[in-house]
């Protein structure tokens, strides 16, 4: 335990970051059925919490935020959009911050900043959910994909964070076309049904979708998906690059 | 000038502020012509800049933002919608900001936190220019509406600031229906016309303009407009409430 606290002091000290300020991140994949999100459980608390971080004094935001997500979850070069700061005077938790230190051996007195009032820069950011395999970091026990319905109490306002990032991904989806990150590089029409369903969540037409989506002429039709009946078997779709 | 400075310190004191986060606001205002931006001068410098100003401990973000757009223009209950935060290691200039403290006889060594690296949390907002007239604050000796294709140099990175406001508003302007805020009460069809062309940085065609904005049904037919040849008197308009 004292190694752990002392790896820990010595990686997170305040005179390397910018006080007051953090930033968290809401990372989305997509199962083929579901739209979900990393949750990081840490050690003994039974807090649960988006993969966040602070910014060092000599990195930019941007690169804070993906330093961070790197850090925390192990995936590494993942595509993230900044989309709110939050500022509210209420949302900052010194007792669960208190409770993470205490869960994780680390002394109070040094980390009296992290109890300070702190701004949130939010990102957020679409992944395959299959090309990943998240890792927790040293303060956390845990980091698993959680159905966006059935997410746990998250702490802070953590959960007001999730649902302003599923509002701007909704907003941004068909203009952006940001929806082609979370699917695999061939997939079916109907695989690329449910990410728009599941994110405007609504159910749509099969066949007004299909001719909305080829009449936008961002697709390129590949070899049919065989797989048990083949007269069944659906054609697979790129991107246009 | 003893008492200016003095009273500034009374009032610019880091002990209040959360350090390293600023915000910056880009206002919109629309002459009938062309779309503006408010801009400040500050005394004895030659620098111009967006109205921004520090984050009090004791207040929310936005009531930072809502407070500082009043005491730095004098414009009270407007509407700010928070657009990006910038958090890039090249935006601080502490020599600007050392400039600023020496045109203002403001003492360098009280004000030693001011030329730090800041974050920038931006807002913007859409006013009737007709119905606002903005007062410099005592740092500034001017405030002025400046056409958006005809801005001076701003200090930091306060252009690309305003170019990213511009790039928000347009992906919004549509959807949102935020226009509205740019004109007054009743207007014309014509006026209507040339707010979505500004703001959209192309020209349009009159009758099919008009066909899609009768279409959204928003709109409620006024009074004539009478000017000149009565004939041609066209009629005023207002946004159904």
């Amino acid at each position: 335990m004292v190694d752990r606290a002392k790896k820990k002091i010595d990686n997170i000290e305040h005179k390397g970051f910018i006080p007051n300020v953090s930033y968290d991140s809401v990372i989305f994949g997509f199962n083929g059925k579901q739209l979900k999100i990393l949750i990081l459980e840490y050690y003994n608390t039974g807090l649960f919490a988006l993969p966040g971080g602070f910014v060092k004094r000599n990195e930019s935001l941007d690169a804070a935020a993906e330093r961070g997500v790197r850090e925390r979850t192990g995936l590494d070069q993942i595509y993230l959009e900044q989309f709110y700061t939050f500022g509210s005077l209420t949302r900052s938790d010194p007792q669960a911050m208190e409770r993470i230190l205490e869960g994780n051996g680390m002394d109070r007195q040094a980390h009296q900043w992290m109890l300070d009032r702190f701004l949130s820069v939010s990102y957020y950011a679409l992944i395959n959910y299959d090309e990943v395999t998240p890792k927790p970091d040293e303060l956390s026990d845990n980091i698993n994909w959680y159905p966006i319905d059935e997410l746990p109490p998250l702490m802070m306002d953590h959960n007001q964070i999730v649902n302003k990032a599923l509002e701007v991904l909704r907003d941004n989806f068909e203009k952006k076309l940001i929806g082609m990150n979370l699917l695999p590089s061939k997939f079916t029409m109907k695989q690329l049904q449910m990410v728009y369903e599941t994110i405007l969540g609504k159910k749509l037409r099969r066949t007004s979708f299909q001719r909305r989506i080829l009449g936008m002429d961002i697709l390129e039709r590949q070899e049919k998906l065989y797989q048990g009946k083949a007269h069944k078997a659906p054609y697979l779709y790129s991107f246009k690059s």
